[in-house]
């Protein structure tokens, strides 16, 4: 790869994620290269996909081009390529655009969905780790109901508009509540000539709470507003497979659904070449206090993809973005004390709380010392969200969709734009562009 | 297809596009049934499709869904779908959701590119004539910066960052404007490393000026426009082939390019099943004064697919919004004067004039009586397609883009979503999602 030669050190980041990002930018104008690596030329602002996924907001306004960012950087170079794998003994990553020696090399690839290896529900569902992905769904959802208007068919048509959504955590949670409010709000308008009762959200979670790594009493809020929305929420039940028209549990309950979104879960997505002995159980990169890799020298590791266990996260912090920019932020200055021959210092995560939107003027926050829901919660939720978007156009047309849909109790963004060929079961076609 | 039976007569629209949406609107409450057909679920603003494709305005700000257009209407019912073939003689369409009979028919279709027979040009060139193509057109531009940016062999990078645009109709022109000044304030920022300078945007005309359309006075201060921002303007010259390297002309000049735009015309789409009698030599269906096709009952056409000829027009109306607009509308009382058994009124065309936007503070505008441009033609302009846009939020999120861009010489829309994968010359890959 033709990065220029530096006498200074050369960082090399892969992944433009949350983590990536934030260790960059605090090494801004330091004495170092930084090499920024993504296989895709944009960061994306994950916690807000579920309302691309649902019309909400456009893709294109919580993405951001990553060679924006650093267009102020002084050596400082991004690549649009894939890591195929990292060879540590000789510092030099291998990609699909060439190879590339390091003197530091900073993990921050993130998580992928987590099937828990069941192939039949990787290839039926849909996820929404990614852009693309959460566009196929919104695309999905809308040609469905295009479908109920058509088939005579009523289990057919039931079928189609049925949401399935399995994994309590905030992006079912949020992603359920988004649907129940288009129900309530757009569908009946769009759709005069459908029963659109015959809608249904079933949220499956397998534990007994969803929403289960927040309090209790966030737990409890957020049902009790997806219950009033019209969300059906089935706890202590496993999916166990989804043949593209039946979702089997592991109780009696079965649900006939088009579209089963699978939330289930995230692993980590390690890269070639890291010792097996560094891999956790979850897919994780074993990092220790410094986000250094376990056996490695100059690797390192941060957000989802590093598990640093500890005694207050046995099993590593939790994958959020908070963790992510902690790290990477953490690892700035001890990547320059390490250069500097000084001692780095121990990560020691701060929670600053966590949050979920259910809907219209709905939402949960737990703060370290407090817990609230309503009205407040839901315009905290709007502040941070806002105020974490990078770009002040971003932050600008995301705040006067939300206005829009708020005052007009709309998403406008119901749009079809690239098909979903789904492999269905209907007779239906739809031509492609 | 399962549409209610109406004692009112049915008609049917096909296509969703300014003339079918301006019919439809004009028939609002009216005592017909109306049938909306198109194999989108969108209303598309095509004026400002070029800029989706350079990054200016997000593809869901220019697009509306037609459901939400109909939101009010009384029997009227939209269905997505594809119609293969007219049966004027039973008055059926038959479409791939299904078969429909009509009392009236409108075809709507619009046009598409024309390529002149030329296959070679059809595989090898970018064309914007839907929203995924002006999206996979914004792929291919950034891909090819990031592909020159990897390659160490010079012609390689010059292809990869020379832009022909072929054809110097509007679509053209705004274009080569919009990249011209995408590389005077972006490109140089974005990629540091990269000599800017490589890149050229060449546009090529076959006539004498380009916007020949428009006045001699339009053209010339156009043409002025473009070479002042660095555009080369090639005229009286066709493009005879391209391989995916090499742009043939009929004349010396060869131009290497990774990335060709054709808008070197468009044609009619008609529907299998109108006779060949009505078919014009540019694949239009000849109406009469009317919009009644030639030779069936009761089948109309509006718009790019129409053909009405006459004194003023004796290749038929522009193929344009306007027309198509105006058409619709005079219809719409055609056929509500049809089905009350009276005499239907001619079609006049009231040409309001046209305009071209080149770039910053430059467009030209063309009104009956008066040529003008520079920065009040420019403001002219973005009034009347901020105007014309459907829906609020649409107006205020292009407007607000549209300040934003103006005050930062930017556009950040610079995303390359869902890679294009062109059947490249180059070495280099990158991997899918």
């Amino acid at each position: 790869m033709n990065i220029p030669d530096s006498k200074k050190p050369r960082i090399v980041i892969i992944g433009g994620g949350f983590g990536g990002i934030a260790l960059a930018r605090k090494l801004r104008r330091k004495a170092v290269q930084l090499v920024i690596i993504d296989r895709h030329n944009y960061h994306n602002f994950q916690p807000l996909m579920y309302q691309v996924a649902t019309g909400g907001i456009e893709a294109g306004s919580i993405t951001y081009p990553i060679r924006k960012i650093f267009q102020e950087f002084r050596d400082c170079y991004f690549r649009l390529g894939h890591v195929r794998d990292v060879d540590a003994a000789a510092q030099v990553i291998h990609t699909d655009i060439g190879e590339l020696h390091y003197d530091y090399l900073v993990i921050a690839t993130g998580s992928k969905t987590n099937f828990f290896g069941n192939k039949e529900i990787e290839r039926q569902t849909m996820n929404m780790k990614s852009i693309p992905q959460a566009l196929n769904l919104r695309s999905l959802i809308f040609e469905n109901f295009e479908h109920a208007v058509l088939t005579a068919d009523t289990a057919e048509r039931k079928c189609l508009m049925n949401f399935v959504i399995v994994g309590g955590g905030p992006t079912g949670v949020e992603l359920a509540g988004a649907l129940a409010e288009m129900k309530k709000g757009i569908l009946h308008k769009d759709y005069p000539d459908l029963e659109i009762n015959y809608m249904e959200i079933h949220l499956i979670q397998s534990g007994d709470r969803i929403l289960n790594t927040m309090s209790p009493q966030s737990s409890e809020a957020s049902e009790r507003y997806l219950r009033e929305l019209g969300v059906q929420i089935h706890k202590n039940i496993r999916v166990t497979g989804y043949d593209g028209r039946t979702v089997r549990t592991n109780s009696d309950l079965n649900f006939e659904s088009s579209c089963v979104i699978w939330t289930a879960g995230v692993m980590g997505k390690p890269i070639a070449g890291i010792p097996a002995a560094a891999i956790s159980r979850s897919n994780r990169i074993l990092v220790n206090e410094f986000n250094q890799v376990h056996g490695l020298r100059n690797v390192f590791a941060i957000g989802d993809i590093a598990q640093m266990n500890s005694v207050a996260y046995p099993e590593g912090h939790p994958m959020m973005a908070q963790p992510a920019i902690q790290q990477g932020e953490k690892l700035a200055d001890n990547l320059l004390l390490a250069i500097s021959g000084r001692q780095m210092r121990p990560f020691q995560y701060r929670d600053k709380g966590s949050m979920a939107t259910i809907g219209r003027n709905k939402a949960v926050v737990d703060l370290p010392s407090v817990h609230f829901h309503g009205f407040f919660a839901w315009l905290l939720w709007i502040f941070v969200h806002l105020f974490s978007l990078i770009g002040f156009r971003n932050k600008a047309v995301v705040l006067m969709n939300w206005v829009y849909n708020y005052v007009r109790f709309d998403r406008e963004g119901r749009l079809i734009i690239r098909p979903y060929k789904k492999k269905s079961f209907t007779t239906f076609t739809t031509d492609e562009v």
